[in-house]
């Protein structure tokens, strides 16, 4: 086991090399020539633009000016200084709320902390039971933890009055984080200018009809069953292979951009390419004229085949979005059946244009059953055969373990600073390479599985990563550990005694977790603000493919919250608080300082640095919730357990009352605040709808929502870039006031509120 | 253990008994003067009447027909000779649809059990580990079931096979069940005639409004949100004093009466009675004056709440009928949300008028989550502590228990006789009292929870009872018993330990549940078909308050299914034939007949006698499959646990797959059926809303709906026997025709196709 040395040692790397990117950082976002690596989003929405030749050349790339650099740490309070009204404002709600989050992490663990350190740690540490025992190795660590209480002991009613007291604080903060952030999203989707998924719902699985097209099919039904309030439809293209030429195109122009350049940097010689796979073989030829002609043909291609969809009527797939002459229409067509038939005919609301994910909207409902049962199963794979490799490579990150397999490794290992490293990183870094291979393979599952907008493929894949970490980063963890020093008596228990094992062994693992917290959370964060490898693309990309400002927008990569792999982490952080505050209450600092250290983190970077891609409206809240929940639910089952081998039988109903309370709570706060996520209060939509019959009686909404939904590759560029400028006027401020002062000062280039939050 | 002699005495005891209640109800049934107990349900349709007098008096009362006698059997064959859409048509969608739960136990059990018997007897029969076995008493039954195969033994792998046979088989026949009954509920609602809860939803949770009543309210939040459709609405009145007043009248009207006509027989004395509690103590008076006085004063009071009612506005609940111009509008209403907050304006789908519960319609949200808290804890103590007397009684109950306990009653119960009427019937009856007392404490907890119809409070109530039930039956049966054999070990075992000691129980429990089975199977369904207390109280009624030919009418009680009781008791059946199909397969021919007999019991019940209080177009249906599914979970889980300690670790990964798939298929029938028992699909109102406005353009839809759900007590007599007539002439048959030629065959008093079925 781990000692207190081998914690400060990993502390203490973790700290320094957490304190490096943070300099690091500090350093180079002060540099002109990273502006648009550390505050894209200003870009983005238009307030800030590349400095203008005014001035020394020099000036363009260094920052010169030594009082800057003093001023290194001021980015943290001037991101916990933009208030939240206009952080939603300004960022949205999703990502304002994202890093409510983190501050949900501090409301629940601080008090708990102090209470436990005020309470549980001289109980356990006046419980001198370790110091008797000599058959296992104890470190420091355990003395602090109930291993330290002997077995019968009254102590341990201290630990089921902590356990209530854990449980009914943290369904307290739930409870007032759910009711803030859905007061949050009501007032958000209340104050919401116009868009065209208010009106719309999508229509998937429209029968087929032998006499009628798709698009006629859709609009008698409608015409029929909604016929005071259907408006018009517009039907889906098969767009799929449009868009992977087009992906092909874009592609190709980046190659010749970077043949080009590299040809006016060196106009003596014409660059040259090979026609095979990856250029590395076939024949050698003029990279440009071979780039030029390959594009002249995809753009020949691209014709042809928009001509086919747009006039084959086989490359229409049954489904559609059909829009309503009001917000109420829609709500009341998203919200009922329509059909006897409930795999035909589905309706639900429309997601936002940018938010659709195109591939998926065509599945039959057999079909997307069975592609439900395989990912189901693909996914049992996945989660219960990644632990092999797992299992193996842990085992033999602890010295012990070294040593029994490769005893010609005791000489080196057995060095006290060898031993520090390998015990207090190893570990972490393991899991966390296993983990960066994995949240892209589960996205492509939740594609398969047939989701149609990208905010809930994020939620879907959020919800197996969260299943695959809490499997193998947490029991997998507990258990292959234990496993290991009890191998022989392991395989011979049943399945059913897992949880008294995992119970056991959750003291034994502290030392790990804590580990794992600094690599993962703090040295990850530190990591996150730095953002090295956006630096670096953005930096070759400058070199090689940008030409025009509008090349160097497009050079820039805002990047957004990684949601389907950043909440469930964030959430593994509250099962291991939940865990361990009864049980060994010294990792709680390790997990408040990574939800202090991530929530300023965050902030910074969303005022200043992440682009969302859509914005649903917090509409992840009701699934991060739930996952709270669920780890309560296990913290208490795996104290149940623990407590069992303790010899207290009395306390077994007690314990067993907690999950019990706790599931009862997840379902009041289901039927009290879920609606508001899900569901479209008429109320809501007839006051928006009336306020607009009375403020514009002449609108033409047809003509706006046209082609509102078409699929992006038939928009040529120039609608495109029409259509973000509109987008954007939509997007209007929460106080519009603010908003156009803002604007009218990043006009001026300096001073007003924006530029000092963000230089300073 | 119960031996194969004590099975087959307690099979010989239970078969006569069936056999006696069998022959009685032949008897009883052929006699005039009981034709309204066992034939109520033609009266209640107006088909049958009371034999008028033509012929002797004699034959008005016995029947002397000695062929008729001969033929006592023949109700069986008539019960099933009725075609489905006659008897939906006759009997409604709910019973035809009850009945075809017993036909699914049939479906699902016999081929399971010509399989078993055909594999797993044989396997099991030569497995010969018993014969070498004496530590515990194993009877002959052991050796056809699991235990009698040697652990580790690759015979297993039949067991594993069969448990996926079992599996598969029934989840197909669930699927098309499900399709079945899915089809002929929308059939059955398509065809249903113009009925107020078409156009109807219930409003609840009206929010207070200071300056507007609960009407006005309603009616301008409804000609707001829903401005084309809503038509008008009724508020609902606290009349719960007033309906106690009227009960009250009801009864002591029928003391009058019962006193009027002792004194009729006997005019030479005046009955007396006494005014205290009961007529047991205080002043005597004379009866008839007495309660001619009471009826008197109560008729005054009624009158005063009735006006007090009508004009205090206070007496108006916060919840409302709404109605609308189209069952369209009124689907819309009943699907959406009306407001941000989902706690109030909640919307249903109103019940049928004779399914509205009064009493809940007007319970705050908050209130009503803290009394489901409140009953859900309570369920938890009524069921957990409900079964210390149980294993009590049940440990008793074996003949070893008792001798150990009692050892003077040593030299009476060891006699062979006294033995195997102990051994064979104890248990059962024991379960079977303590079951009675149950159900309406059930329901009572249900109506606290504040569910609006009388059709939900059933199936609430059923699904309590059924949780009941398999804790306290059926895990409690297997669990306390298998306590008293190993007490000693199982006080030190951990919760998580009880799966495996269940498992290890289950085949030990196979007599016990058989005897079960024929207790309260077999005699227990031929009981029902006698409907002793029904027929001892309208002898009772019939002597004492029958005055005119319509006293005799509400003297006749019809009864109903009653499904809160009896659905669970058949999951039971499925439980047990599901958990010993793989274990202990001879007891599977029990439950075939348990549920032949109970098919053609029932379908006998519904045709003649059961009047149902309501129609809910069998919206239980996808409770029962649920539950059919639980018991499958169940099954599995046990198999598991049962073969962990049979030493075939390898077999764990197939057994968990099954719970796996079985979950995933009850998910995938969820989505693909369950809207149609719960939504209202669009289309279908729009259809029927067309064909009506065309074949009754001038429908005064506001006039028809005036009072549709006004409080039964305020409803005159007259005005009540008015919508008898009205609903009767509204329940329009299937097929028109055959409804007409019967009414017609009816009123010939004999001949036609009805009678036949009836009488013969």
């Amino acid at each position: 086991m781990a000692s207190v040395q081998d914690i400060c040692t990993s502390a203490a790397i973790n700290l320094l090399s957490a304190l490096a990117f943070l300099l690091a950082f500090a350093f180079l976002r002060l540099q002109p020539i990273n502006d648009r690596v550390y505050f894209p989003k200003w870009y983005k929405k238009g307030i800030r633009a590349s400095p203008k030749s005014s001035g020394a050349l020099m000036k363009k790339f260094v920052n010169l000016d030594c009082r800057t650099y003093l001023k290194f740490w001021t980015w943290m309070p001037a991101a916990l200084r933009m208030p939240e009204p206009e952080l939603i404002d300004h960022a949205g709600l999703d990502s304002a709320v994202y890093v409510r989050i983190y501050l949900l992490g501090l409301k629940i663990f601080v008090p708990i902390a102090m209470l436990a350190f005020a309470v549980l740690v001289p109980v356990n540490w006046t419980g001198n039971t370790l110091d008797n025992v000599k058959d296992l190795t104890f470190s420091d660590i355990d003395k602090l933890s109930i291993s330290n209480v002997a077995p019968g002991s009254i102590r341990f009613v201290t630990h089921i009055i902590m356990a209530y007291v854990v449980t009914f604080w943290t369904c307290y903060i739930l409870y007032k984080e759910y009711q803030i952030v859905t007061n949050k999203r009501l007032q958000f989707l209340a104050s919401e200018n116009r868009r065209p998924d208010q009106f719309s719902v999508l229509v998937r699985n429209v029968p087929p009809d032998p006499d009628e097209s798709v698009s006629e099919h859709v609009e008698h039904f409608f015409c029929v069953n909604h016929p005071d309030t259907y408006l018009t439809h517009q039907v889906v293209y098969n767009a799929n292979k449009l868009a992977s030429l087009v992906e092909n195109k874009k592609s190709l122009h980046n190659w010749r951009t970077y043949y080009q350049t590299r040809y006016e940097r060196n106009p003596k010689m014409r660059p040259t390419t090979k026609t095979g796979l990856w250029g590395l073989w076939g024949k050698t030829v003029d990279a440009i004229d071979y780039y030029t002609d390959e594009i002249e043909k995809i753009i020949q291609e691209e014709s042809v085949e928009r001509e086919k969809v747009m006039s084959d009527p086989k490359a229409i797939v049954p489904a559609a979005f059909v829009s309503f002459k009001s917000r109420w229409g829609a709500a009341v067509c998203a919200q009922t059946q329509q059909s006897s038939n409930p795999t035909i005919w589905l309706t639900e609301w429309a997601p936002e244009p940018r938010d659709v994910y195109w591939d998926n909207l065509a599945i039959p409902y057999v079909e997307l059953a069975v592609k439900r049962l395989l990912m189901a199963v693909a996914m049992f794979f996945l989660t219960f055969f990644f632990m092999i490799p797992i299992a193996f490579v842990q085992s033999l990150a602890s010295i012990d373990g070294i040593v029994k397999v490769f005893p010609f490794l005791k000489a080196l290992i057995q060095k006290e600073k060898v031993k520090s490293v390998v015990q207090g990183f190893l570990p972490g870094i393991v899991l966390k390479i296993f983990l960066l291979l994995l949240p892209s393979i589960l996205m492509t599952m939740s594609k398969i599985e047939g989701l149609t907008s990208l905010s809930s493929l994020d939620r879907r894949s959020a919800g197996k990563y969260h299943f695959f970490l809490l499997v193998n980063v947490f029991f997998g963890s507990l258990i292959t550990g234990a496993a290991f020093q009890q191998l022989k008596t392991f395989l011979n228990q049943s399945p059913s005694e897992i949880p008294i094992t995992v119970g056991v062994a959750i003291p034994m693992k502290a030392t790990f977790f804590i580990t794992y917290i600094m690599v993962d959370g703090w040295a990850g964060i530190a990591a996150e603000i730095l953002r090295l490898v956006p630096l670096i693309m953005f930096h070759l990309k400058n070199t090689f493919l940008v030409k025009t400002e509008q090349d160097r927008e497009q050079a820039m990569d805002a990047g957004c919250i990684n949601f389907p792999s950043s909440e469930p982490r964030i959430q593994l952080y509250f099962l291991l608080g939940l865990v361990y505050s009864v049980v060994t209450p010294l990792i709680l600092p390790f997990i408040i300082v990574f939800f202090a250290f991530s929530y300023v983190v965050f902030r910074h970077q969303i005022i200043n640095v992440y682009d969302q891609k859509y914005e649903s409206g917090a509409a992840f809240w009701p699934a991060v919730h739930r996952r709270v929940i669920i780890g309560l639910v296990i913290s208490q089952f795996l104290l149940l357990g623990l407590l069992s081998t303790k010899r207290i039988a009395k306390a077994t109903p007690f314990l067993i009352a907690l999950p019990v309370l706790t599931i009862w709570f997840h379902r009041f706060c289901k039927g009290r605040f879920e609606s508001a996520f899900v569901k479209f209060p008429l109320q809501d939509t007839m006051v928006k709808d009336t306020l607009e019959r009375a403020t514009e009686p002449n609108l033409n909404l047809k003509a706006y929502l046209q082609d509102s939904y078409l699929h992006p590759v038939f928009k040529s560029f120039d609608i495109e870039r029409l259509g973000v400028a509109v987008d954007e006027e939509e997007n209007n401020p929460l106080v519009s006031t603010k908003r156009s002062s803002r604007r009218s000062s990043s006009k001026t280039a300096s001073g007003g509120i924006t530029p000092q939050i963000v230089l300073e």
